[in-house]
């Protein structure tokens, strides 16, 4: 689009030629994805997909995108971020319960041990989640969100958690919008965590964000209805929670799927097996300078199992180092 | 715009004129609804949210209305059609079972006797509904109610269940379709019997259907992925359930909602009380001789609180005797 606009200006005679011979060229949808295969297998799928009368056309009302959301979209170390938000709110309510000093897991969040937190399939994780983040209404935790991503910052980069997302898959998002696609977040995160920014940071609205589940009830608040998120949770939204929630609320089988960890495997597995042309993806975390490199030893963002299973499957592997131009939007010239 | 056509044709220089002064007269976006209040109110209500600039204007993003199934959107005597749905699956598997001859809900279900199965809050029709309709995967219970709606006549009309759908909310669903409105399903049934059909019949995508659901398990068929429902509720989509799921799956507050029984009185409440200007209505059935005619009494659609709280929060009523000219789509005058 540039490169039209700015001939337009300086050369009016040949906008024409230009706008006829090469309109694929002169916009670039994905201009943090260097070229290369892995650009090209995204660019081409949503070619096939979108081209009308194409063999693999599919229309719009099917074009559903499903993207994990921790290590996928945004950053995920030294530790989830809603892992984070969940030790932070262990300290601000540490005053009201002494005991959580020598209890797990409260004990191990006071000091800040993520290896306890996310070992054994993320158990002290999801224990921590479901009291520090549980016994408050739906609205009380959007407001508790909230206030907590504007005063806290990443321990690394110093910056507010929600400018660690990454700029080529906001890119992708675009991309895919322009092309009348549906992205969904299908992530293990906590659903109402996650609705309490990711509309504003991803553009995607909040009925197409589904995540792990606390039980609620309903309940009568100041004379009114309200929503109390109860200490505990309904569902775990990862591995083979993913196909069967994305059945739930979407009923749609996805056409295109993206992941970085083995708790993607299924919903990647799910997506793939349908009958017409498919687009399976994992992120691989491999740029220790911009990011961080890791994959089959990490507790955070574990990536093995689906590591062999995209090569069994073709699935597309994004190397984060050789493929992405920029990490973070704060990282763009302007 | 029948109107306007004709006039095209027999006065063709009156054509502008008529154009600007009665647009709206011109074309009814209800006309199976007879003039009155309760038309008024709905045409208002929409007219209220959508004028750009107006003080009550919302944008389309946040244009979602809600309605539950049964009774609302199609009839429901004289039992749910997904009850007669539950009976039909235990005939076609009693062979399997002989024991169920004597073990409710079974018993209830092959002597036909819709009181036992719908007394003391549907606890034998849910019963029935896991034993029969789980064990299955989503595919197979999809191919199993497409054959059961093919094949299957209601007792009173002798036709398809599907024929017994409400005209006038059709031209509902349509008119808040053209006014840029998502509308939803929220119902007590069964979230894969709706959408084996719903989205054909009303237009509805199965992403925003919402219901009941089964326990559902993520297994291998025949080497692929499938989804296995469970013989088991996980959530029963009814009362203060259809809030707490409208809040998990759309994650927004609806502006209208409409239902017909106390099962509705919740999600109601929960639409109405928010800030800005909301529409609840109820469907009330009047008409005994072209549908039913129940309402405090009823076990089916049981009308009683929902009923006391439309008067004293003005929710729109609708006498379907009084306010429908038509009942059913087969009905209308070509």
């Amino acid at each position: 689009m540039h490169r039209i606009t700015f001939r337009c200006w300086l050369l009016p005679s040949i906008v024409f030629c230009s706008l006829w011979i090469t309109p694929v060229a002169a916009s670039d949808p994905l201009p943090s994805w260097n070229e290369g295969l892995t650009k090209r297998q995204i660019i081409e799928f949503v070619h096939s997909v979108t081209a009308p009368g194409g063999p693999h056309f599919v229309p719009v009302s099917q074009r559903i995108a499903t993207f994990d959301n921790d290590g996928t979209l945004w950053s995920e170390q030294p530790a989830y971020f809603q892992l984070q938000f969940s030790i932070h709110r262990t300290r601000q309510l540490a005053g009201s319960y002494p005991e959580w000093k020598n209890t797990q897991p409260f004990q191990a969040a006071l000091e800040n041990d993520l290896v306890a937190l996310t070992s054994g399939n993320y158990r002290g994780f999801l224990a921590l989640t479901a009291a520090t983040c549980g016994n408050l209404t739906v609205s009380e935790l959007h407001s508790e969100v909230a206030a907590w991503l504007k005063s806290s910052r990443h321990p690394r980069f110093k910056r507010p958690y929600t400018d660690l997302v990454f700029q080529p898959m906001l890119e992708l998002l675009a991309y895919l919008k322009g092309n009348h696609f549906s992205s969904y977040i299908v992530s293990g995160g906590d659903l109402e965590f996650m609705r309490a920014w990711a509309p504003r940071v991803y553009g995607i609205p909040p009925e197409r964000i589904i995540g792990s589940r606390l039980k609620t009830q309903a309940i009568k608040r100041d004379g009114k209805p309200a929503l109390l998120r109860l200490p505990e949770f309904e569902f775990f939204n990862n591995a083979s929670g993913k196909p069967i929630s994305i059945r739930k609320v979407i009923g749609r089988r996805p056409i295109a799927a993206f992941g970085n960890s083995d708790g993607d495997l299924q919903m990647l597995e799910w997506t793939t097996t349908g009958s017409s042309q498919r687009l399976g993806v994992i992120i691989r975390h491999t740029d220790a300078q911009r990011e961080w490199s890791y994959d089959r030893k990490s507790l955070i963002g574990h990536l093995d199992k689906a590591l062999d299973k995209a090569a069994m499957n073709k699935w597309t592997v994004v190397d984060m180092k050789r493929d992405w131009r920029v990490i973070y939007p704060f990282q763009l010239k302007r």
